[in-house]
């Protein structure tokens, strides 16, 4: 299935292409069946050969380029020599023809897209899966193994990916919890983290004011995977404490190195 | 009060000494006020010099021998070179005239006591206390910084020793919650949680058969430092994973290593 539909996807480099301590980030574009993906790529400079490849889905508001997405990518590059890429979720950064960054108004609507289109998912779930494919025939990534990493948005989107890509080995996840805004996205999230088999790190905020302790927690328990955890820490949604990046980074490093 | 105690307490290593891989290995006992406390202590060979102290606490129905136990102190003797220590809890070990070792006989008094005495808390701390005053008169342990590692009756007891004892900078507890046997035990506890302040990495079980798994979170939830962080894995009360023991030695090398 993967080598089938990546002969329908084209990557593109169109522009961007930096080295900053030996971390080359490149935007790309992928396209599929009129769809047009955009994604920051990150390597190693001067990388030759396979590699593990982490995908990194960022939260609802923000974009690829976000700090802690880039910080993620760029660490997991120069401490171990993986790649790592990032797409702009649905409504968000380069898909969007206005240009906007205003987060409030991004949330609102990606808040309206979610509780209006159960189509959302699959359609996100089918760009990763192309995004995949196509970095797959790069000479520096090829068919190494896969991780996941997305809270929040990041994991409303994550459960799905994971559940249904069987190249990505590991994840990190989180942020979310079994509620949603329909029965029909509710029901999917908890039987999608049914599927789920992989190796799992997941996170919650003690105090997040956005989602339900109860909820995220019950998340966490339906996920099918016989090796996860759970780590919380205090505070609110967004205040995810550093210590749970090098989790991440460490969390990565032992399941993905080969 | 630390040094005034310390004049009334004695420290004897009467039989047991042994070296194993650079491991030293004593028993001890610590007189005060006619309790005689046995423990065993840990230190690298030769040791000579202050060095951080773990204080170990071991489980209900297992003892300061239990294999967790010594490997933790002796990871933390070979890998960074501190000082480990653990004594008997009540009716554990070296406690018993009768010798007995049957974890069901044991943990069934430990029950009992726990219902019938309130003051055995007390005297556990006291016992702590007299040991960290002890063993801080060795020249290869001095006054360097002290940690806390204990789970289900290491944090039964553990919870009120952290809240009564500055000099513990660190702790790792879990495996129990804000339920016990009595109306004051459970008070008593979610007191002391508030008391608590120091970094901590406190450990649940999801399967957990003995701690209901409500209780553990809401005792997380009262431990009153900011700086702390709940680990969670699938599996039943015992079943903690090797991961853990990897995340307390991190834990006790990020907040003790000066």
């Amino acid at each position: 299935m993967g080598s089938s539909s990546a002969q329908l996807t084209e990557l593109e480099f169109p522009d961007e292409d930096v080295t900053s301590k030996d971390v080359r980030q490149r935007r790309f574009l992928v396209r599929r069946e009129g769809r047009e993906i955009p994604g920051l790529l990150w390597t190693p400079a001067g990388a030759a050969g396979t590699r593990p490849l982490v995908l990194i889905g960022h939260g609802a508001g923000g974009s690829k380029r976000e700090q802690h997405i880039v910080g993620l990518a760029r660490r997991l590059v120069r401490h171990h020599s993986f790649a790592a890429a990032a797409i702009d979720g649905p409504v968000h950064g380069d898909r969007r023809s206005d240009g906007a960054v205003d987060p409030a108004l991004i949330l609102a609507e990606f808040a309206q897209l979610w509780a209006r289109d159960p189509a959302m998912v699959d359609e996100m779930v089918a760009d990763w899966k192309s995004t995949l494919d196509a970095l797959s025939q790069l000479e520096e990534i090829g068919s190494g193994p896969v991780g996941w990493w997305g809270l929040s948005m990041g994991t409303i989107l994550g459960v799905p990916i994971v559940a249904a890509e069987r190249r990505i080995e590991v994840a990190v996840l989180g942020l979310m919890g079994t509620g949603g805004p329909t029965d029909e996205f509710r029901k999917r999230i908890v039987q999608d983290a049914r599927r789920v088999s992989c190796p799992v790190l997941f996170l919650l905020q003690w105090d997040d004011e956005i989602m339900r302790r109860s909820d995220v927690l019950d998340l966490f328990g339906e996920i099918a995977s016989t090796d996860k955890r759970l780590h919380a820490h205090p505070g609110m949604h967004v205040e995810v404490p550093p210590e749970e990046l090098e989790a991440s980074e460490r969390f990565f490093c032992d399941h993905l190195r080969r």
